[in-house]
């Protein structure tokens, strides 16, 4: 399934939940990963990402697509970080 | 359609795409916001959008999606952004 993963933590957790979205998931804009992952993988991304945040300051939203038939990407400016994989669908 | 929209851009130029955004859509995190829009203000969005940045130095990315159907969205941590509408799916 495709995963889109949004976050907004403390500047001290950023690393730390970057670092763990970055095992399952492509780098994509500041703060935003994505990436197809089994629901297997994805439980683990999510039991990772809940461990490292703080659930009273920090934000981390999943959206969780079972197909992409239904989605369409469209990027304005820079298309995405330099050195990470660009649009992959 | 339900619109996602994931920015990145120089701090200098937030407010005003920030402001452009949340014409159309509702402010979910730091850099994210989403919504429901007909073709028609998904184009407009795109078009203030795209007159607002830098291209050489800002990124912009809408995720779209013809239907909700196969969507589920989760969060951790807090909700969404205080003051803000939260998920509305």
């Amino acid at each position: 399934m495709f995963i889109l993963m949004v976050y907004d933590v403390e500047v001290k957790r950023v690393m730390k939940v970057l670092k763990i979205g970055r095992k399952y998931l492509n780098h994509i804009q500041n703060s935003v990963l994505e990436g197809e992952l089994t629901p297997a993988q994805y439980k683990k991304l999510k039991h990772e990402v809940g461990e490292a945040i703080n659930p009273e300051r920090d934000s981390v939203r999943f959206y969780v697509l079972r197909t992409t038939q239904y989605l369409n990407i469209e990027t304005l400016g820079v298309p995405s970080r330099p050195g990470d994989a660009g649009a992959f669908l």
